[in-house]
């Protein structure tokens, strides 16, 4: 069984029941995790808030750090589709697409899911590696080798600093004026930062 | 009673008895908070295993919170030492100073109180706050003044969000490359990055 290539198919075409079991169990997940934190919130528990058999979520997730990883990290069902939105422009601007991007998805739900990520992941090996395994495999070094650059492993560490950085000094500590800044003058400040470690000299030469 | 200006009179002259005790409350600080989380570490048994009375932490630090801070911060007893060594140089190295001088002292406990500093700002208002106090203003606005600069409120959280997520993935999630890269390739990567945010151009223009 293979439920990623099932997903996939069944995206492509219309939507088939099994989509509202995985939409209940990431809203359910989302919820419990944030409530919670990772080790309180149970499988069982989630299924049962999602109203589903705890099967469900070994079938459409693999296991909780899967379902916390989709659920909490929000990245849609296929990281390729995230790959794509910052691929899609001049490479030059790829800073500010993952800037904007990931902004626009932590202020929609007011920062709560990027604080639970973060408490979870200070005190969760397993978090930190589904962390590692999304942003910086999937999404960093992806973006980092479509787009040609050296120093893969470098650079998608050296954008992790800063967006995790920005999540924390936006959503959890909540300094100001950074945490009310609106997008535009948070691309302004960060964007060419991350472009740096995207595309720039890091060389100190 | 004064106890910082004690501590600054005691510390030009000869190493005084009160040194020993403020020194072990320390230590015994430190250990407790890494072991126990923050709201775990009691004063009583901070001042139990540094075999001191519990009113010498209010005497010392002001309380929990100001032993915490000195303790897992590790800021020196007075951050001004530490401004006066960031601005010890040219203005376009200051960036460089920065990551010198943090690197050093997180790199000397292997990130383990970093950790523990993370653990309890994502969890406790109070340690947000004296992570503010003393590294917005204490630190990096009095920086920022010292060298002239505008806009110091935001370039502050900007430097905050870079030295947050450089401890983050450097201590706590631990990603390679950049968890191993020693000192000069950390300066190289992340230095000019840390300067602009101190006094370059942050319109977008």
């Amino acid at each position: 069984m293979a439920p990623v290539d099932q997903v996939n198919q069944k995206r492509r075409g219309r939507r088939a029941a099994g989509e509202d079991t995985r939409a209940a169990l990431l809203a359910a997940a989302r919820e419990t995790f944030v409530e919670k934190g990772y080790d309180g919130a149970t499988v069982r528990a989630i299924a049962a808030r999602a109203g589903v058999d705890a099967a469900m979520v070994n079938h459409w997730f693999g296991g909780k750090e899967g379902l916390f990883a989709q659920s909490v990290l929000q990245l849609p069902f296929d990281p390729a589709e995230i790959l794509r939105r910052l691929l899609d422009g001049p490479v030059d601007e790829a800073g500010e697409r993952i800037i904007r991007t990931f902004v626009t998805v932590w202020d929609a739900t007011g920062g709560g899911t990027f604080a639970a990520l973060i408490r979870s992941v200070t005190s969760h090996q397993e978090v930190a590696n589904a962390l590692r395994s999304f942003f910086i495999n999937a999404i960093f070094k992806n973006l980092l080798t479509e787009i040609g650059a050296q120093d893969r492993d470098l650079r998608a560490t050296l954008c992790a600093t800063q967006m995790v950085g920005l999540g924390i000094v936006r959503y959890v500590v909540r300094f100001e004026p950074l945490a009310s800044a609106d997008m535009e003058t948070v691309v302004s400040a960060i964007a060419p930062n991350m472009q740096r470690y995207l595309t720039g000299d890091l060389s100190g030469s």
